[in-house]
C-alpha cells in the first residue's frame, strides 16, 4: 500500500485519479493537487460521489520544486505521479530527487515542441535517480506510453527482430461543431505546422509539415487521412528496439479541421505576436482561444472511437510476420465512467497502470527509464482489465516494401 | 459650365473626382468634402499632379444636412454628387431640396442590406424634387446604374419587347491574398449569409443564401461559379422594364473566398457582438478586419479583368432575341489611370457620366429618378470614351428555359 501525490487538475488527471481510487488496495491515500485547489475538489468530489473513495487535495505551484517537496513531506507520499503541464516534468523531477521518492509522467501525449521536448534534460538526471535509489518513468501515457509497451511487447514476446513499425494514432470521434480542439489552439497549431520526422537506416529524415499522408484502414473505424508527424516515443524506440529499419508516427486529422487551421492561418488568426487593436494588444491566437469552445466542454458532447496502435514487422522463427496491435476506446464510455472522453481517458489510464506497477513493486529499478525498458506482459494486462483493452491482428507482411 | 461638389472621399470618389476634373469643359468649378479632408486633399494632390486641375476641398459631415446646405451656398455648387456612404443618402438629398441643387449617388454599389436599401424613402422624395424643380438620378454607379442604362438600352433600341434579364457581376481580380475583402467585411458577410431574391412572373422569389449557383462563361475571362443574389437594380428595372417575366442577379465568389468565409464563420469570427476577451470587450468581425489587409492596400497589387454585364433575351421584329451587353475592366490600368482599382473605378466612373449629363442638360427632369428612365444613348456614348466601353454579343436565345 503506497501513498500518492498527483499533480495537475486537467482531463488526464481527472481519469488518472479516479483509476487510482478504484484502486485502494495499492494506494493507501491519494492527495491530489494543483494550482487551482477548486478543480481538485471538484474531482475528488466526484470520485467520493461515484466510488465512495476519500481523495485528499491541495494546492500546488509545480513549478515551485521546494514547494513541491514540502507538500511530498507533509502528505508522506512515496510516488509522485506527474499529470500537470509537460513544462513542469523537470522541476518535478528534482522534487522527487530532493525528497527521494519515484516520479512518473505522461509527458507530453500532445504532439512536442521538437525544440523543447526532447528527452535529453529528464534522462540527464538518471545518474541522481540512481544515487538516491529511485524510479523515474517517462511517458506513462498512450503515446507515448502504451505504444512504447506494445512494441516492448512485440519484441519480448512475437518476434525474435522488429525490423519497422508504424505507429498510428486515429481519433474518429465526433463533437459536433464545424471545428474545436481538444486542446489549446497553439498545440494543435504546432501539429499542423511543424516539420515531420521519422527514422530510417540509422538517421532522421525530415519531411515538410504534413507532407507525407496516407489512407489506413483502422480497424472498427475506416479509412482516415493520416498524416507524418514526428512524436516523442520514436527517441526512445530507436534507442530501445534492437534490429529496427525504420520507425514512423501517422496521425488521423480531418480534411474539415486542416480546411478550418489553414484559413486560420491564412487570415493570422493564429499568429503568436499581439496585434493592435482599438488602442489594445490583442494576441490573435489567445482570442481564437476565447472563441472556440471550452475543450472541457467537449467531453459531454463528443462520440465515436479512438484507434491508437502499432503496426509491427520483423522476422519470428526464420519468418517474414507482421502484426497490428491496437486498442479502440469509445469517446462516450469514457466521458460516462470519468466524466472525461477519450482523449484523457487513453493517456489517464496508462498514468495509472505506470504508477501502480511502481506501486506494486512489480517494474523495479533505480534511475530514469522509458516504459519499453520493462516487462510488458504486466503492464497489457493491466491494459485488458482497467478499459483500455488491446488486440493483435496478423498482417500480410508489407511494411517497409 | 456648373459648379460641383462631390461628397466622400474613398476609391469611388477618388475615381469619380479624377473623371471629373478630366471634364473641365463641363465643370467649371470642383469642391471636394469629407469628414476626413486630409483625404480629399490627398485626392487634390493626385489631380494636381496628373491633371495639373486645381479643385477645392472642403470638411464635411454628411449626416448634417444643415452643413451641407451651408457648404453648397459657401461653394455656390449647382450639383451635388454623394459618393460618401449610402448610409447618408437621405441627409444629403434633404440639404439638395433645401439648397435647390441637383443630386446624384450611386447608392449602395456593395451589397444591400434587405431591410435598409430599399429605394422607398429615396423615391419618397420624388415630389419635393419636383416641387423645387430639381432632379435626383439615383443610382449612377455601375450595379446600379450601368447595368440600368444597359437595360434601357436594349428596350429603346434592341427590342420589342423584354422577357427576362440576368444580370452578371463577375470579379475575377487576383490580389495575391490567401484572403482579403474589397471592403468592409461585414459587408462581405451580408452577400454570402443574405438570402437571394429574384423576380418572376409579378413577384419575388426569396432563396437560402447562396442556393442557386451556376457556372457562367464570362467573356475574356471564363467560367466562373456565380451565385443568385439580391440587388437593388432588380426593384426600379421590375417596374420601368415593361413585359418582364422575369429578372435575376448573380456574382461571381470563388470556392476559396467562400471557404474562408465559412470557416470564420464557423469559429465566431465574423460575430458583430461582443465577446469577454480578457477583461474586455472585442467585436469578432472588428478584429478580423483588424487582421486583414486594408482595402485601400489592394489597388496597387491587384491583376486581372471585371466583367459586369446583362444577358437579356425578348422579341424583335416578332423574332426570339437574346443578347449580351457587358464591359470588361483591367484592375491594373484602372489603378494607373486613377489610383484605385477596378472596383471603384467602375463605379465611379459611371458616376461622373451621370453628373456630365445632368451638368450638360442632356439629361434632364424634375423629381427622382433611376438611371433607366432617361435616354440610355448619351450616356452609352460616354462610357466608350470614359474607360468603360461596352460590348455586345448576340446570343442563341435560350435564356428562361
Amino acid at each position: 500500500m503506497k501513498n500518492l501525490l498527483i499533480i495537475g487538475a486537467g482531463g488526464v488527471s481527472r481519469v488518472a485519479t479516479v483509476k487510482c481510487a478504484m484502486n485502494s488496495d495499492t494506494f493507501s491515500k491519494i492527495t491530489l493537487a494543483s494550482r487551482t485547489k477548486s478543480k481538485c475538489d471538484e474531482i475528488a468530489t466526484f470520485i467520493k460521489e461515484r466510488l465512495g473513495v476519500h481523495i485528499e487535495t491541495a494546492h500546488i505551484d509545480a513549478d515551485d520544486s521546494n514547494a513541491v517537496v514540502e507538500l511530498i513531506k507533509k502528505t508522506g507520499a512515496q510516488i509522485l505521479l506527474n499529470v500537470a503541464l509537460p513544462y513542469q516534468d523537470l522541476s518535478l523531477m528534482d522534487a522527487c530527487i530532493k525528497a527521494g521518492i519515484h516520479y512518473i509522467d505522461t509527458a507530453n501525449y500532445e504532439h512536442p515542441d521538437l525544440a523543447k521536448f526532447e528527452y535529453k534534460e529528464q534522462w540527464a538526471r538518471n545518474e541522481k535517480f540512481k544515487e538516491v535509489g529511485i524510479l523515474g518513468l517517462l511517458g506513462s501515457g498512450f503515446d507515448p506510453g502504451v505504444t512504447n509497451v506494445f512494441c516492448a511487447y512485440a519484441q519480448q514476446n512475437l518476434f525474435d527482430e522488429i525490423h519497422y513499425i508504424d505507429i498510428l494514432d486515429c481519433n474518429a470521434g465526433d463533437h459536433g461543431y464545424a471545428f474545436a480542439t481538444n486542446f489549446n489552439p497553439e498545440i494543435n497549431l504546432r501539429e499542423v505546422s511543424a516539420k515531420g520526422r521519422y527514422w530510417e537506416n540509422g538517421q532522421w529524415i525530415e519531411t515538410e509539415p504534413m507532407q507525407i499522408k496516407m489512407e489506413w484502414d483502422y480497424p472498427e473505424i475506416g479509412v482516415k487521412d493520416s498524416y507524418l508527424l514526428y512524436h516523442e516515443e520514436l527517441e526512445s524506440l530507436v534507442k530501445n528496439i534492437k534490429g529496427l529499419k525504420r520507425i514512423r508516427f501517422f496521425m488521423t486529422f480531418g480534411q474539415s479541421y486542416l480546411t478550418h487551421m489553414k484559413c486560420l492561418e491564412n487570415v493570422g488568426m493564429l499568429g503568436i505576436k499581439p496585434i493592435m487593436h482599438q488602442g489594445k494588444e490583442i494576441i490573435p491566437i489567445e482570442f481564437l482561444k476565447t472563441l472556440l469552445p471550452d475543450p472541457a466542454s467537449l467531453g459531454p458532447r463528443t462520440k465515436g472511437y479512438t484507434n491508437i496502435g502499432c503496426v509491427i514487422r520483423g522476422i519470428k522463427d526464420g519468418k517474414d510476420k507482421q502484426i497490428y496491435i491496437y486498442n479502440v476506446c469509445n469517446h462516450e464510455e469514457c466521458y460516462k465512467e470519468t466524466g472525461a472522453q477519450a482523449v484523457s481517458y487513453t493517456t489517464g489510464v496508462p498514468a495509472m497502470i505506470g504508477t501502480k506497477l511502481i506501486a506494486k513493486g512489480i517494474w523495479q529499478g533505480k534511475g530514469v527509464f522509458n516504459m519499453e525498458e520493462f516487462d510488458a506482459k504486466p503492464f497489457m494486462d493491466e491494459l485488458n482489465s482497467s478499459g483500455l483493452p488491446w488486440k493483435i491482428i496478423e498482417m500480410t507482411p508489407s511494411l517497409g516494401e
